[in-house]
């Protein structure tokens, strides 16, 4: 078991996209998690490229699935994402983005994408 | 825009059912969020079964793509997820499980999936 955050600080961004298992179509799910309020903002998908330049920038890149492009997160609308901590889960094959969101995450002017529709199920 | 929780909460299984956009292999992404710490434990996947499980037992009911079939989270671990909330996104392609975790999220014995490795990227 590794210890929190330590495993991946030590190593390039080569070696952390080294650990990142994409899937067929070459993307891996980002969720992008408010980095103060810990609300879950929503899940979009990164190619190599839009992972590499989320490390690079700083700031949340996605590729886009309808759109077949990179997607910087909040490129027209103004609402960016900072990325303070970025996580693999335990085998590689899904994101964790920490962020600080400028303004809300989702096209629908909620705050979160999942604020649209919930069930309580207790 | 809806009222936080309150669009699912009228609707039956079938018709939150029917809002959910599985992929072409009929699988559409869960993530799980400890309801009390707010901590991402792990994004799972779910098939239109696994889906329905989870909103009829609220244990959290995912399919597992390497041993193609369903999954009770904890069946064989004991470390179940009782399932408070269930969300949607805004073009209901990822879902979110709000959940009480028993005992870790992870079978590396870490609380979260993505405990295991992460780095700051400030």
């Amino acid at each position: 078991m590794g210890d929190d955050a330590g495993d991946l600080l030590a190593l390039s961004p080569d070696e952390i996209l080294a650990r990142v298992r994409f899937d067929s179509a070459g993307l891996v799910p980002a969720i992008a998690q408010d980095s103060t309020s810990r609300q879950v903002l929503m899940l979009a998908w990164m190619n190599e490229e839009a992972f590499r330049a989320t490390m690079t920038t700083r700031r949340a890149t996605y590729f886009s699935r309808s759109r077949q492009r990179l997607w910087v997160k909040g490129e027209t609308s103004g609402n960016s994402q900072q990325v303070v901590q970025l996580r693999l889960d335990c085998d590689g094959d899904a994101v964790l983005l920490l962020v600080e969101q400028q303004g809300s995450a989702c096209h629908t002017g909620e705050q979160s994408c999942f604020d649209v529709g919930g069930a309580d199920v207790r």
